[in-house]
């Protein structure tokens, strides 16, 4: 089965937005087994679009559309596909219904154009939206499936993960299992050069490591008929790479290090707060955007003036005048006092030099990370680079690997 | 004249990159003036990358391509297109000789495929590679114009702007000027009803809106030969827009509304602080990732347990057993503490339940979003919808509204 995504927004011509969709739905349908073998972007124009499908129509069995199923006037994919299919459009009753409650849940004014966002096309089966208004469609006429989502990323992932994929799983034969390991603290050479034999004489499964945002992840996938045969080769060969650097893997799929430190103090019955400098609040928040945080959160203080170190979070103005805000003594201060104060099992702390600017003349990417429990207190000196945004992120991410790295006993604790 | 853009590559198509490439193209183009009508990817494969050129041709009187341009096997647009068009590749001593260099220099070994990268189609100009070893081309045969460029975005940028951008300018005649406007607290439905009229009469300046992530941009574009005029011109639809629904326009172009908040503290020489409990640090994230930011913001408490909320914020144990941690009352005090914790003009607070579970009983996107100046606190109450993480960032961005309305003296503040 041949797909072929053609996302329809002005926009995205104009280069205001990237066709991050794209990548999300080719990402998915490969690890559904499913090739993609062209992309296609395409305005908000009718008679170009009806051109669009026509030539997707003669090369692939499967078209996913995104974009266009809004309440405007420029949003057109759902008429200009009813139109070459040759099908009405018809209401579709649940949706209506949850447009209309939105409305009166917010007391928002319901504008006729909002009305225009429950049909689909006659025949179809409703994608419900749980995100946003307009639902999607899935739809099979003569040996091709097309497939229409909503634009807006956070309404199109969780539609096309929840209610598409299922759905498509089902269309395929001999499927591909995939397993992703993530891996923090090593670089994407370093982890290759350990695994390079692995690599070299890699077929089933395949071995494919690439580098995301301080991370590397290691996607391995097997092919075989039978689900619990490709899990072992997936299982055996995972065994091979952790024995080598298992101290380094964090997490499975999607799993973000919060998420895994999350899972971690959960199971510990453990509780974190966080002292908070050039971080300016990205610790906490990345914690607090998991549901459930506040079983091992409790509260941190972002300290981002001297005045607030000393007289809110109580760092001795001592180790400020002779230390300096950027040091392992302020870090373990600020570690040790938000434990207290929050009477958390742990406090985490990062003071540091974000940029683009030097700080108390130290240098951009100098960063220390205090971690405290009721009896110690560490701290860790680094030295990140690149972007103000990449160093802020890094150290979050090196702070919440400590963590991981505590509570398992790994190196430099413990073991 | 029409451009068309093919990115070759198969990663593209299994969604291992999104086509960023793409978007910064077409950002450029639509500020030369030139219009683009679609974009393709096309994967690793010369059968499927003619089959695309030949529909580009159909179409477009400009094609430009990105990927493909490197040494190895699967690089093969220059060879597609070089068949295509009938054209013989030859060797452009410039590059071969910089290819030659780089490897002298850095001492690694050049292997037989690294000349492959100094060919270009005969007839060619051949655009210089500052950060790669393949060269760009540009070549113009039959009154159409094929650009070919690199994969790599650091590579391919620096030569698109400094190489195929001058001589596009001077291909143009009547260029584009282009604002966009931002808007906060007003749906794009609701903006639309409002300025209706000037959209169905538009031409030139057009106006085109979109919605993204809680907010609303209008990107006005008109077309002029003098540059003046054209700015004349977006003066004008922007005057009658602000005059309607001025209130919510907080911003241009990329800056962000707690850009915005930035500016307006550093401008009313005022400071800020927050406390935070459902944002969970989310606000003082986004206010501490702009460069100087210390200039404004003093610090927070992230709150998220009622014990942090009393002990460390000193909300009093009775507002929280009397009202609830969600309430007006609850937001009152964390603002009012948190200005005088932290001796800020201002304190901002945040109370609420992001879900996916309700607390205290309340609903689900329930927020209140306190306001505390040296006289005065202010709370407001909100029902959002939506996920956690969608309920968390249209609270902290609607906290910042506040903010922007407080100091600009704005409903519910002054007038």
């Amino acid at each position: 089965m041949n797909a072929e995504l053609i996302a329809v927004g002005s926009e995205l011509l104009l280069g205001q937005i990237a066709n991050t969709n794209a990548q999300f739905i080719s990402e998915q349908l490969a690890q559904l087994g499913i090739n993609v073998f062209y992309h296609t972007v395409v305005g908000d124009n009718q008679e170009r679009l009806s051109s669009a499908i026509k030539i997707a129509e003669s090369r692939s069995d499967m078209i996913i559309f995104t974009g266009g199923l809004g309440p405007t006037k420029d949003d057109l994919t759902k008429e200009t596909i009813s139109r070459e299919l040759g099908r009405k459009l018809v209401v579709d009753q649940e949706a209506l219904n949850s447009i209309l409650s939105y409305f009166k849940k917010t007391g928002r004014v319901m504008t006729e154009n909002n009305r225009k966002q429950a049909l689909i096309i006659e025949g179809s089966d409703s994608l419900p939206n749980r995100h946003g208004m307009a639902p999607g469609m899935l739809i099979e006429i003569k040996n091709k499936t097309y497939i229409l989502l909503p634009g807006p990323p956070n309404e199109m992932k969780p539609m096309f993960v929840n209610s598409a994929v299922p759905l498509l799983a089902k269309m395929q034969t001999n499927p591909l299992h995939s397993r992703v390991l993530r891996f923090f603290g090593i670089g994407e050479s370093a982890l290759e050069t350990e695994l390079m034999d692995l690599i070299d004489t890699q077929s089933n499964p395949t071995i494919a490591p690439l580098a995301k945002e301080s991370e590397v992840t290691i996607r391995l996938t097997a092919k075989h008929e039978k689900k619990d045969v490709a899990i072992q080769l997936l299982d055996d060969i995972e065994e091979k790479i952790s024995l080598r650097v298992g101290d380094y893997l964090y997490g499975y799929g999607e799993q973000s290090l919060p998420e895994t430190v999350f899972c971690l103090l959960k199971k510990h019955q453990k509780t974190i707060a966080f002292a908070e400098s050039l971080t300016g609040g990205l610790a906490s928040q990345l914690l607090t955007d998991i549901p459930g945080a506040s079983e091992v959160f409790k509260g941190s203080i972002v300290s981002y003036t001297n005045e607030v170190k000393s007289e809110v979070l109580g760092v001795p103005t001592q180790t400020l005048e002779t230390y300096g805000a950027v040091s392992a003594e302020c870090a373990k201060d600020m570690a040790k006092n938000i434990q207290s104060k929050c009477k958390t099992t742990i406090g985490l702390s990062f003071t540091g030099v974000a940029g683009p600017d030097k700080s108390e003349n130290k240098e951009v990417g100098t960063v220390f990370i205090g971690l405290a429990d009721a009896q110690n207190v560490y701290s860790f000196p680094y030295q990140f680079s690149g972007t103000r945004s990449r160093i802020r992120l890094q150290s979050a991410k090196t702070g919440y690997d400590l963590v991981r790295r505590y509570l398992r006993q790994l190196s430099p604790f413990g073991k």
